[in-house]
């Protein structure tokens, strides 16, 4: 059996029972029930993910993958293309976004190359999983082909077991890849049924009739490629990206070991996508941080069915999202173990 | 001249020249401009306030200011009153949701009594600033007088000044006051001149027909009081808290120290009302933190010209909306210090 259908039989739903106790819990706290909103439900969530009434999600961890894509050429992205192996060094040296942020998060961030155009230097301290130097462009034809597309959702499983046997117990998914809203608008284009038009955004400050031409690329690369939007790894590879695929990896691979996944923007969500597509039950696992000023983000996020907490115009991606949300998410558990309850002082619920 | 002018007249406004350089370095950043949208704002903001590029905002205090309310004995709270007194307690025992929250966040938490019905214990570690056990009733006549409103004010004054002289660098808002979202109401009522029935909302869990009757109670005390909406002071006095002014306070006082001040939900942004009646310049040095799920929170955000950046549904108080976001203000720091230029790396800015 591949790693692949290992992992989505290890897969299974959110522990009701244990979610009904830390609920009775939560309600019990004394403070007017409902009163700290979404702390609430993500406490609750824990319990469910992990089994446990007071999960510790304090080792936390940013996986940020990165990966080109042959859509570049298309003239879709406002950056070039080595940008994305000098985010990739950036980060790892903690002086990207995600890196700055995960400093003061208390997360560590580590990087993954599934498939980007720059060479690694091996001492960069960058896990070299490269399946090849960018995706085919997919306005021509496959982003990839189905084999590369499993191949790199097990490079995302992978990175995340490695860090899971680390002691991480809870991960953050991120993502460098320039480019990449290209191929996450096109995800939610098929899986949505929607006009590319209408997720389209600017990516990196692209200009208004970059965006026209954007759109209408994708629109081509789905007419051209026909992914059948009830296979997902069907989905990733014609119109997909390799550190989208990975990142869905992660989220499959943390659900596996019942692992909180906390999920960034918008290409996050994408892989969000791509990983329910393989199995529904991932969803639980997934906690949604920011609501990305991305365009397509609040599609995206409503496609999946998560709502977003965090409402801080953010529009980076790297994980940045996912490493400013780890404390409010700790801050749940916090709220579930350390408050008193209405029992303890003797009074009745609010 | 009286503690409180000397405090209004030490507030400046934000250093301009230090948050042009600032921004400037924001802009500079290795990210597409404007990307970390609101973490932006936030490191220009820190920037200005205390005039500093880099400043520290790693020793995070949250101020809980409590006082009951005269009001109350008209039917408004669904909580009996001695719970603004247990609540204080479990505040500083660290379990009530600030403290909890607090406790995760890396913040200390001080709790101050301007008025509440119940006895302090003198070993509780709550500072005793009582003016008297709890405000009049606002419906038959003015909450407090002229003079016991500016003392409430100097109580928050001289709170804040203690944590800032013991090296705290940016403090929350936070409160316990049972009943005391219809002090808040009637002071956006006033000020924002609207009918309180459009600011009335569930406080910690009313029914429908009682809110009805709260915003009866609001109009009542707003006729026979006649706030000068024009006299900040007098606004408090008639339909405001003892609490409520002790926040005004403390965020007059880390004004005029070049402290940041980050405010909670509903009262605090009342409280935030009121200081910037006072002095306008007050509004630079705070920072909005979430969007409370209590009814008239989003008028009160708007009134005070501020954008919530979390939005998670919460409606406790207690400070609690502050605590969680004390690390993402900070992150802010980070992103502008640790972050690498478009110069480091030898590119153009995209």
């Amino acid at each position: 059996m591949s790693l692949l259908n290992e992992i989505l039989e290890k897969i299974k739903p959110l522990n009701e029972e244990m979610m009904k106790i830390s609920k009775e819990r939560v309600d019990f706290l004394l403070k007017p029930v409902g009163s700290l909103g979404v702390l609430e439900e993500i406490a609750v969530q824990l319990s469910g993910i992990t089994g446990e009434m007071y999960p510790d999600v304090s080792k936390k961890a940013v996986l940020v993958f990165v990966g080109d894509h042959g859509v570049f050429e298309e003239g879709v992205a406002a950056a070039p293309q080595e940008v994305t192996g000098l985010m990739a060094n950036m980060t790892v040296a903690g002086k990207s976004g995600v890196g700055a942020l995960s400093k003061q998060a208390g997360a560590d961030v580590f990087v993954c190359d599934v498939g980007m155009v720059s060479d690694v230097d091996p001492k960069s301290g960058i896990l070299m999983k490269k399946i090849r130097k960018g995706t085919s462009n997919m306005r021509k034809g496959p982003a990839m082909t189905y084999e590369e597309a499993k191949l790199s959702i097990e490079v995302g499983i992978d990175f995340a077991e490695r860090a899971i046997k680390n002691g991480y117990n809870i991960l953050g998914t991120g993502e460098v890849g320039i480019s990449n809203t290209t191929p996450s608008a096109a995800i939610f284009a098929v899986l949505g049924d929607v006009d590319p038009g209408e997720l389209t955004g600017a990516g990196a400050n692209l200009s208004e009739e970059k965006m026209v031409h954007k759109a209408q690329v994708i629109r081509d690369a789905i007419a051209v490629n026909k992914p059948d939007k009830k296979d997902a790894i069907d989905v990733l590879a014609k119109v997909g990206g390799f550190e989208i695929g990975a990142m869905a990896g992660a989220m499959l691979a943390g659900a596996a070991s019942k692992i909180p996944v906390v999920i960034d923007g918008f290409i996050s969500t994408a892989a969000a996508a791509i990983a329910i597509g393989l199995k529904p039950e991932v969803k639980g696992y997934l906690i949604c941080s920011h609501a990305s000023a991305e365009k397509g983000a609040a599609f995206g996020s409503a496609f999946i069915g998560a709502t977003p907490f965090l409402n801080m115009g953010m529009r980076l991606g790297e994980g940045s999202g996912a490493a400013i949300a780890f404390n409010i998410i700790e801050g749940a558990l916090y709220m579930n173990r350390e408050m008193a309850t209405y029992g303890d002082v003797g009074l009745g619920v609010v």
